[in-house]
């Protein structure tokens, strides 16, 4: 990355500021593609930007149907829709999963902070039954020993995005503004304003 | 479409009653597969399922991307996030664009319904520039004669959604409730509780 931070990066933060006061804000839409070539879509949480990077961070269990998904086509798309503001962000790029196996240190240090970072009820989910199997009638698993809040389970790994392509349209314009944004091959970002 | 209403209609229902004060909330993020095997996602609006069934019904321009997509691969998965009652439904199914080539009575008729029930804001889109190519400087073209409110324009498209799966996730459980939808050849929806 250079020195200065793509426009696309300011527009993000500046949405992320003027819609703060909704929770939600901080929720977005990740789209991937199935093994057999299908497409799958969710809510996923966003935590932040890798240091000192437009690597955009998402947390995820190892035993998720999306980690299957991202291996096999590493590819993924968000849209993050402003409710407040009434923006969408696209962003699409190449999706990076850093589960417990991870050797280089960077990684391993940025997903120890992630675990750190969330809170305990957070933290608990991972250690729940498995999910997406017949619902477990003992409530009790629900609630077991919290997990440690310095390192994490096994299970836990950071789902890294590097942005490639920022679609950004504002419903407000008269006409909706839209402007393009996209990564050259010598890093630096265009922009192009167009047709909504 | 059997007798009566699937249940995740009436949970759906009941997140759309709940929800209805904020406008949002008849907006979904819509996930296909691009000719190259990406993931493309974007938020497009809820306009009611087709008369007596259990298709969703999405609008579209033929001039957007995503029509070229679902002519390719025609799997969507919807994600619809309710940020009132805090729960998600993830709706994936069949593609099918109704375009104004489209030679069957019901489909013509649910199209040029679809048009006229639209606003007039939303009908002069479809007489807009060509979207995503680089900005009109004309402002004047955006606000062009209204078309019609009666016949569509011919790159009007009523998209159509046949849900295959839903997966339906409310987070303000304890633990969070999750339920899973599948149609069967027969017609029926069978129903799982899942863990989340």
């Amino acid at each position: 990355m250079g020195n200065n931070l793509p426009e696309w990066r300011s527009r993000l933060a500046s949405a992320l500021h003027r819609n703060r006061a909704k929770y939600h804000s901080r929720y977005f839409q990740l789209a991937t593609v199935s093994p057999e070539g299908l497409p799958k879509n969710r809510t996923v949480v966003f935590r932040g930007f890798l240091e000192s990077t437009n690597i955009i961070q998402i947390i995820t269990d190892s035993r998720s149907e999306k980690v299957a998904q991202i291996t096999h086509n590493p590819w993924g798309e968000i849209c993050w829709y402003f409710t407040k503001t009434r923006e969408q962000f696209r962003i699409s790029g190449e999706l990076l999963l850093v589960d417990c196996n991870n050797s280089n240190s960077e990684l391993i240090a940025a997903r120890k902070a992630a675990w750190q970072k969330i809170s305990d009820n957070a933290r608990s989910q991972f250690i729940w039954p498995n999910p997406g199997e017949a619902r477990t009638d003992d409530l009790t698993l629900f609630v077991p020993a919290m997990p440690s809040n310095q390192d994490p389970v096994s299970n836990f790994c950071l789902l890294l995005l590097t942005p490639q392509k920022v679609d950004h349209l504002e419903l407000r314009g008269e006409p909706q503004n839209r402007c393009l944004y996209q990564l050259q091959s010598n890093g630096d970002w265009t922009t192009e304003v167009i047709n909504p």
